[in-house]
């Protein structure tokens, strides 16, 4: 598929004509249509503008409904908007941007982020040289539209300096001293802190074998021990269920169950961001999920 | 717990005293201190600036090192960067404004997300009035150091609308004309798409008896059945450690146990966020997830 056009702008800098190739390297990643509808938007829809092919590509036409949307964003007084990129398995903030009206249109059309870069003054698609693109799955507007998530799949690393994300600087780190670790430590939310400090955990057992004993590093030394506890909580969560125990003796199971699930992870080297592109695979698209089960019963 | 002050500003529009009251209300969410370097940040630290007590309180000195963290942040030129709040346990991001040094000085000190109205001219705390706070857990600058994270909890919904976050409009959602549902569209991760799919399947139960079939609404209409998969995809993911299986084999079994889980939470009527943030009080304090489990054995 081959997508070329020239977007009209109304507050842009400067025309941007672009050409995006080889759409078809890049599937969309959920060909099914979705569903959703407008709280407080004040955005009517115009007629349809997006013809999705029954294989795995879109083309996308630059007609009214696609105008209205770029039209509808409130660009600023330089015709820009904040575009944050967010990876659609883990919840990580990438990077942040700012788009104009013709990085938005490329990021719907390319289906890569792409930004506008306000030091060159000219649309660049994170990727481009670095070959990290980020695989756009959806975007969002924000209430006021002046805000835009990109939120997809990056290739490799975003920042440049080489790390996952740009957000590896903590301000109370920072207040702290704390200045015993090397390593840096992006912004992660709870999962992924678990997984970093079981990570951790495993690092320690390596180079400080007579550190400080830790639950963690036992299960890590103890395959028995592991796979019977993943068991056993898993037990316990059933029973909550079973005998009508609360909510919270469910979540704290459930707590137990995920947290032993992932030492399991780390001694096979899996990473949760695998297991949720697994999950993200099976159950984007409309009654797959259904499918894959009951092929498996 | 009291903190007032009035910040000095190198490029914010005004002076703005501010007055923190009653922190002891919200106790510090991680009193122990965590580790971090900087990686290519260019950032020296100096002299210690913070105190935490030995309780759950922390009181915030406006000293030397409390300035150059708030000198280091490229304001743009009216004095503004990016400030992004997300939500520490699910990922979600809730909102975004613009911080100008006051506001990420008070954000810092009172750890509640607070940004610079740019149509007000003055600073806001989200929730001063809704009473939503958005309570920070970290702070992260970007390598640029122009783009704020407030890493935080919210008391309740953020969108002024009484959406969860503010973003719910998806782009291809509207280019598709996609309108068979009424509710609102959030733009969700992975795990949390696969939530809202559990809940739908459940809502259809009640509201369409009679329609298509689904393996998610034979697991919620059969808690036996149910009961027996969270038991049988445990085991399965314990045997691909125990028969050394390959990666992709751990990852698709950790996917079917999270899945098969996360029907049984559904059926408790208890939220990933929930069982997140019991993780988050179990491991965000270093050791603790030692004891507990210690406790337990």
């Amino acid at each position: 598929m081959e997508v070329a056009g020239s977007f009209s702008r109304l507050s842009s800098p400067r025309p941007v004509s672009f050409s995006v190739t080889n759409c078809a390297k890049y599937p969309h990643p959920n060909p099914t249509k979705t569903n959703l509808s407008f709280r407080n938007s004040g955005y009517a829809p115009v007629s349809a503008s997006v013809e999705r092919s029954s294989g795995s590509n879109v083309a996308v036409h630059l007609d009214s409904k696609f105008e209205t949307i770029l039209d509808s964003v409130k660009w600023d007084s330089k015709g820009l908007a904040v575009a944050i990129a967010q990876n659609i398995d883990t919840g990580s903030i990438l990077m942040q941007g700012f788009a104009n009206r013709d990085a938005l249109a490329k990021t719907i059309s390319s289906r890569k982020a792409t930004f506008y870069s306000r030091s060159r003054s000219s649309l660049w698609t994170k990727g481009e040289t670095s070959m990290n693109f980020i695989n756009v799955h959806d975007v969002f507007l924000d209430c006021d539209r002046d805000s835009i998530i990109y939120l997809g799949k990056p290739d490799g690393p975003t920042c440049h300096t080489g790390a996952e994300t740009c957000y590896y600087t903590s301000v109370y780190d920072i207040l702290e001293g704390s200045k015993e670790d090397t390593e840096e430590r992006l912004a992660k939310t709870t999962l992924y802190s678990l997984e970093a400090t079981i990570s951790k955990r495993k690092e320690e057992i390596e180079t400080l074998p007579n550190g400080k004993p830790s639950w963690t590093k036992k299960l890590l030394l103890n395959q028995e021990l592991l796979c019977s506890k993943v068991r056993e909580e898993a037990g316990e969560l059933i029973q909550t269920l079973l005998d009508n125990e609360d909510k919270d003796r469910t979540a704290s199971e459930m707590a137990d169950l995920l947290y032993h699930s992932m030492v399991l992870l780390n001694l096979k080297d899996v990473s949760m961001e695998e297991v949720l592109e697994v999950l993200r695979k099976r159950f984007s698209q409309s009654g797959v999920e259904e499918k894959n089960s009951r092929k498996k019963n």
